[in-house]
Parts: C-alpha cells; structure tokens; sequence
C-alpha cells in the first residue's frame, strides 16, 4: 500500500485579519456566505493576499483539487493500493476513503472544502472525508511506514521509474508532495528526500509519476 | 514525438437550441456575456443539457481542462517529446503550443475558451492556443504519424507499461484518449484498438498512464 500525503498545502479559510478586505467581502456577498466561511483563493482574493505573511503562494485549493482528481482516479487507487491524505498549511489533516468521487468541477470542490472546514466530515453519513487538527509528524506517526520519501527538488535524482521500483519493494511506503506551487515546506519531515527531475514540476506531476511508476512495479 | 489527441471532447459554445432557457440566460447574464459567447457546462446547465441530443453527456470544459493540465505539464512535454491537440464534438481542433502555460484555475480556462471560440487565436500575439475547423481524420491525416492507437474499453488488453514501450518503439506515434465521460467515440478512427485496464477509467488518467508510460522507455 502506497501512502501518498499533499503535504503543507495552501488550502484554508479566509484569514481573520483581510475577512473585511473588500475583495473578500464582495467574493463572499457573491456566494452568499460570510467572510469566515469561504476557501482563500489566489485568483480572487490577489490583492488581500499581499497583506498576508506568505501571501504569495497562499490560497491554492486547485492544487490541491487536480491532485486529488488524479490520485483518486488512478489505476493504482482502483486496486486499493493507495491511500491520500491531505495535510494543510495550518496542520489539519484530510481523511479521504479510496472510493471517494471527488467533484470534477473546481466550483464545487471549492464548496465542498468549504463544507469540510466547517462540519469537520462529509457527507455526514458516508463520511468519505474527514478533517482533524494534526500536523504532518503526528500523520506520519500514526501511518506507520516502512519507508518516509519527500519529494524535493534538492533531493538525489532518481529517474521516475528507478523511484517507482524503491517504492514497489518496501511494504508501507509513504511519499510526501508539497501541496504548494512555490518556496518550500514548511513543516519539518523526517525522511530521504527524492527529486524525479532536473528542474521543478507542478505538485500533480509529481503526484501522477509517483503514483503511475509505483504502479508499473507492482502489478 | 508523441502525438496525444483529446477527441470528440465535449467542449462547445451553448448551442442555439437552449439559448433561451432561463438557466443559460442567467449564467451568460451572470458572467457578463451573451448566452451564444458562453462554453456549454454540464454543471450549470443540467436542465437545460436535457433537451439536446446528447444531453446527458454533453458540456464537459473541466474533462479538457485536467487533460491539458496534466499534460503540458509532464517530464514528457518539458523534454520537447509531447504534442497535445483537442478536437472537439463539432470538429474543431485546438492546436497547443507545447510551452504554454494553462490556466491553473477552472474558471480562467473557461475565459479562455471562449474567447478562442470567439477570437480563434488566443493571445493575438503568442498565438498558443490556435482554433482550426477540421475533423479528426483531416488531423491525423495531416499529424502524418507512424502508428495511431485508439484508447477504448473494448481494445487489446495491455498493461501500461507494455504499451508505453509500444509508443517509444515507433518514431511518430499518436494516442487518440476521448475527451468525454460516457458513451463511444462519435468520430470514425483507424487505428489500433488498446485498452490499459479492465474497466473504464477517466480520459485524464489514461493520458497519465499513456504519457508517464511511455516516458519510461525514451528517457
């Protein structure tokens, strides 16, 4: 079983100190909820992004959106070879059971996240996602992996497949990707660190090599 | 070079039929435009997709959009080895420059499709995405490639990486993956039938699996 953890990511509701920005409140008014109860979005919300610290690579829910799509689409995921987690910038947790659809459309995974940070589970009865207060060590901790991998761009170059066949030979690996589209994580991970190119890749490009190389090994 | 074509991709201006239903006059309204200047999208016209023919799987912009975000930004189209088209339902055909850039967020890419259906070219001076009318034998024909394999259910059964090996054997193969949810390929296509698992999987994750497959064996 391969742990794949979005780590670090940009996905939160809008911070108390811009919820009266007026980007914020008029995007809010838009949708007809509060301030308080809406996903911080770079393409929306730019301008009160500059008065944030780390304002330039915070607001990302569609990175975290397109991960998703593709993991939780993949072969591997059919075969019940793998299990996502998202982890946030503020150290919450996602749960997220394999079989879960996740909306195709941004507008309604944007709602959905915004319903997840509210109600802590959705759906109420299936319960296919779940949120905790947890950090990235605590996730680990409890996962229990036989081998920690984080994707870095400083970390030994492996070819995407060579990757794959390490990750094929231990029995619980677990790979963490960085939710975010630029800097570095921000957590501290215990773990060797791995980069499948010469140059940077968008979070779900790593997340489709990890998980289409793992795959090739062990079916 | 890999040629991967999104065909019969269920991407389209609101056809003239519905323009008059309340729930695309207050969704062009809504955006600012006309309802004939709007992208059909199954999520915000459900209602109204069910007086077309078709209606059920029609209005698909997020199936095109996750397809192009996965792909322009694979190893494969860094390394100069990936060209991407989409040939949608009325047979237009989107040609791709391989270094741009799309819109991360869902709702840009939808701006920016229009304005190709409006514009044909978009920028008006990078040209990246340019809008041709043709249909997709008169793309293949033209793409001239040595091999041509059709993604389908019903096709030769072959593990991922098999076929990834078949494409890096052949100098100029191209990959026709449908742009739509359910249902058959619309176009007629000759080519080699390949299925790369037992049961269906969405058009993004078999463009994962073709192009981070046949990475595999050129790299």
């Amino acid at each position: 079983m391969l742990h794949l953890v979005i780590a670090d990511s940009e996905l939160e509701l809008v911070p108390k100190s811009i919820r009266n920005h007026p980007v914020v409140v008029n995007y809010a008014r838009r949708k007809g909820k509060r301030p308080e109860e809406v996903l911080l979005d770079s393409t929306y919300h730019h301008t009160a992004l500059k008065k944030l610290e780390d304002g330039e690579r915070r607001g990302r829910p569609d990175i975290v959106h397109i991960c998703l799509l593709n993991a939780l689409e993949s072969i591997a995921d059919k075969k019940g070879l793998l299990r996502v987690y998202v982890h946030t910038r503020n150290d919450e947790v996602i749960y997220i059971k394999p079989e879960t659809r996740i909306p195709r459309n941004y507008n309604r995974f944007v709602g959905l996240m915004e319903s997840l940070f509210k109600n802590r589970v959705v759906p109420r009865d299936l319960e296919l996602l779940r949120m905790e207060k947890k950090g990235l060590k605590e996730l680990i901790d409890e996962i229990k992996p036989d081998g920690v991998f984080i994707m870095h761009e400083n970390g030994e170059l492996l070819k995407p497949q060579e990757f794959g066949k390490t990750l094929a030979e231990i029995h619980e690996p677990l790979v963490v990707v960085g939710g975010f589209s630029h800097g570095d994580f921000r957590s501290e991970i215990l773990g060797k660190k791995i980069s499948i190119y010469k140059a940077p890749l968008m979070a779900w490009t790593v997340v489709n090599e990890v998980i289409t190389n793992f795959e090739h090994w062990v079916f």
